[in-house]
C-alpha cells in the first residue's frame, strides 16, 4: 500500500479524514461529505474505499483490516451488509452514489453531485424482511414530491440484487359499459344470467361474463357491479329477489376478499377499463384499456392485485408477481384503498 | 324436441331412466351406469344431456326446464357448478368422462370404458378454495397406486378451467460436494468466508456462495450445510466459535423458515443436486442437476419451494408459481416433510 493513502479514524458511525483527502476522494469521486474542512465518510463508503486500498482506517489507535472494519460496521449499523453490497454494485456500474433518504441518492449516468440533481432515491431491502404497504408508499410519495424516482434494491440471501422501480400509477381506459339487462340467479358461488339476448349484449358490449350455451356465467364482482348499475336483476335459487346490499353481503360470505376486490373492480370499471379475472396469472384481475369486441380481444395491459391497507409485501412474492407480469408483457399493479379512493402502485423491474 | 327423447325422473342425487335409454346413452356415449336394467345418471351427466336436448327430466311429476334442473342440482350437490363446467369441457374436447373418485375418471383419447383403463383421475377445485397439502397428496397417492395420473381441474371465478397434473417426483443430480474449508463469520444475517483460497475452492467445486472481492458470501442454508459437513469453521462477530447446533439455532432466529428450508436444502444437496436461491423466481431454490464450473453455469431444471406439512395451497399462488416456472422452462416442485424424509410434488400445466 503506497505511503500517501489517506488515513481515517472511525468515530461513531462514520470515518473522519483530514482535509488532504478532500481533493482526491470528494472532488474526484464524490465520496463522503465535507465537515468544516475535513471529510466524513459513511461506514459503507469507508468499507468500499478500504476494500480498494484507497484509505486506511484505525479505531482507538489501532489499524483495522477489512475484516475488522466490516465486522465492526455490521455491529454498529443495522442493515450495513445490505447497503454495502448495493452501494458497491451501483458504484461498480459507474453511478455516483451518496448516502441519503431512505438509503442512497443515485445520480444519472454522466451526472454527479453539484452538476445534476439526483435521479433516484434508493431504498435497500432484504429479501427476508416483509415491508408494510405504508412503508412502501411513503418513500414513493416523498420521492414523487421532489420529482425523484424511487429505486428499490432487494438483496437476496446470496447477496444478489434485484432492482425495482415503484411509482404511483394513473389508471384509465376507453372501454364502455354494457347495456340492457336480464334476470340472473346466484347459485352456490357464481351467477348465471339465463336470458340469451341479455347475455349476448352484456358480453359483446362490456365483455362481461363467460358465455356457456346461450347463458352467461358472471363472476361475483361482475354481478355486483351490474346489479349496482341497474343492468341486471338478481334472485337466489329459491327465486327470492336480491338487492345490491344483500347480494354484496352474500358475496362477502362466499369470498372473504370480496369487499376489497369489489372496491378495486368497481373503481377500474368506472375509469372505463375492462376488467376480467387474472387467475391464470395469479393476480385478481387482468385489465384491458379497451375491448372492441369479444371476437378480437386485444392484449391486456395490466395485472392488478387488490391488497388491504395493512398488506405486507413479501419480496419473494413481489418478485414472482413482477417477473410473471413482465413475462407476459403486462404491468404489475397493486391496488389499495377504499371504494372511492383507490390508489395504484406499479412495481417494475429496473435494469440499471 | 322430438317425441322419442328419453324421459328421466330426478330421485335424490341422480336421474333414473328406463331400459330403453341404455343403448343410446350408455352404449353409445358411456353416460351413466346401469342399475339393474335401468340407467342412472349423475346430476352433472343429466344436466349435460338435458342442455343438448337428449333427455327430458321431471321432478315430483312436473317437467323441469334447464334452469330448474340446474338450480335444483346446485342445491342438492355441493360443488355441482364446478363439476358441471369441467365435465362439459372435457366431453366437448372429445373425452369419455365418468363419475369417479375424487370427481371423474377420464379415458385416453380413442379409449372408452370397457375397452381401455381410465388414464386420469380428475380432482375439481374452485380457485377460491384453499387446499391443504394432505388433501392434495392423498389423491396423488391413490392415483399412483392404481397407475393413474392425477388431473387437477381448477375453475376460476369466470368458469374458465386450468388443468394441472400433480405427481410425486424423484429428485437426483450429479453435482459434487465442495472440498476444503476456511474460517467464516456470521454477520447480521449472512456469512462471509474470508479466506481467498477456500472461497475459490468452495465456489468452483460446489458452486457455493457468491464471490465478492476475494471473499465468499454464503447464505444461511449453505453455511449450515458446509458447517455440518465439516467444510468450514464458523465464528460470530466477536470471534466466538459457533458449532452446528448453535449456528442453526441462530439462523432460525434470523429467518423463521430456516429449519424448513434447511431440511429441503440438505436433502437436495445429499441427492447430489446443486442448489441456489430461487428468489428471482419467487421460490426458495433453483436447482441444477449438475454445475461443472461457475464459468459455464447451465440452465437450472427445477424451482423448489419448501412448504410446511400444514401448508395450504392457494390456487392463485400455485397458478402464478407454475406459470412463472414454465415461462423460464423449469419444473415447479413443492417440497415437504421432515429432514431425512423429504418428499417432492411436481405441479405442471396440462393442456388436454
Amino acid at each position: 500500500m503506497p505511503e500517501e493513502v489517506p488515513r481515517g479514524r472511525l468515530e461513531g458511525d462514520r470515518v473522519l479524514l483530514g482535509s488532504t483527502a478532500v481533493p482526491e476522494l470528494y472532488e474526484g469521486g464524490y465520496f463522503g461529505r465535507k465537515v468544516d474542512s475535513r471529510l466524513a465518510l459513511s461506514l459503507v463508503e469507508a468499507a468500499y474505499l478500504m476494500d480498494r486500498s484507497r484509505i486506511m482506517v484505525s479505531s482507538n489507535g489501532s489499524k483495522l483490516d477489512f475484516k475488522g472494519l466490516f465486522e465492526l460496521a455490521s455491529s454498529i449499523e443495522r442493515g450495513f451488509e445490505f447497503r454495502y453490497v448495493v452501494y458497491k454494485d451501483l458504484r461498480e456500474r459507474g453511478y455516483y452514489v451518496q448516502p441519503g433518504v431512505p438509503d442512497f441518492r443515485v445520480y444519472p449516468r454522466g451526472g454527479h453531485p453539484g452538476k445534476t440533481p439526483a435521479e433516484f432515491y434508493v431504498y435497500v431491502i432484504s429479501e427476508r424482511t416483509p415491508v408494510p404497504l405504508a412503508e412502501m408508499s411513503e418513500p414513493i410519495r416523498v420521492a414523487g414530491q421532489v420529482r425523484k424516482r424511487l429505486m428499490i434494491a432487494v438483496v437476496d440471501e446470496e447477496s444478489d440484487i434485484t432492482y425495482y422501480e415503484a411509482r404511483e400509477k394513473e389508471m384509465s381506459g376507453k372501454g364502455w359499459p354494457g347495456s340492457s339487462g336480464g334476470k340472473a340467479t346466484l347459485l352456490e358461488d357464481r351467477v348465471v344470467l339465463w336470458d340469451e339476448e341479455a347475455s349476448k349484449s352484456l358480453h359483446n358490449q362490456g365483455f362481461y361474463g363467460k358465455p356457456v350455451g346461450g347463458r352467461l356465467q358472471l363472476s361475483l364482482v361482475e354481478s355486483a357491479y351490474l346489479l349496482d348499475k341497474g343492468l341486471i336483476q338478481m334472485e337466489d335459487r329459491e327465486g327470492r329477489s336480491l338487492g345490491v346490499e344483500e347480494f354484496r353481503e352474500r358475496a362477502g360470505r362466499i369470498e372473504a376478499d370480496f369487499p376489497m376486490k369489489y372496491g378495486v373492480y368497481r373503481d377500474l370499471r368506472e375509469r372505463d377499463l375492462v376488467v376480467k379475472t387474472g387467475f391464470k396469472f395469479g393476480s385478481h384481475f387482468r385489465v384491458y384499456k379497451q375491448v372492441e369486441s369479444p371476437e378480437k380481444v386485444p392484449h391486456s395491459e395490466y395485472l392488478v392485485h387488490a391488497v388491504a391497507e395493512d398488506y405486507m409485501f413479501h419480496l419473494p412474492v413481489v418478485s414472482r408477481a413482477v417477473r410473471l407480469a413482465h413475462s407476459v408483457r403486462k404491468q404489475m399493479i397493486f391496488a389499495y384503498g377504499r371504494e372511492g379512493n383507490v390508489r395504484y402502485l406499479e412495481i417494475r423491474r429496473l435494469k440499471p
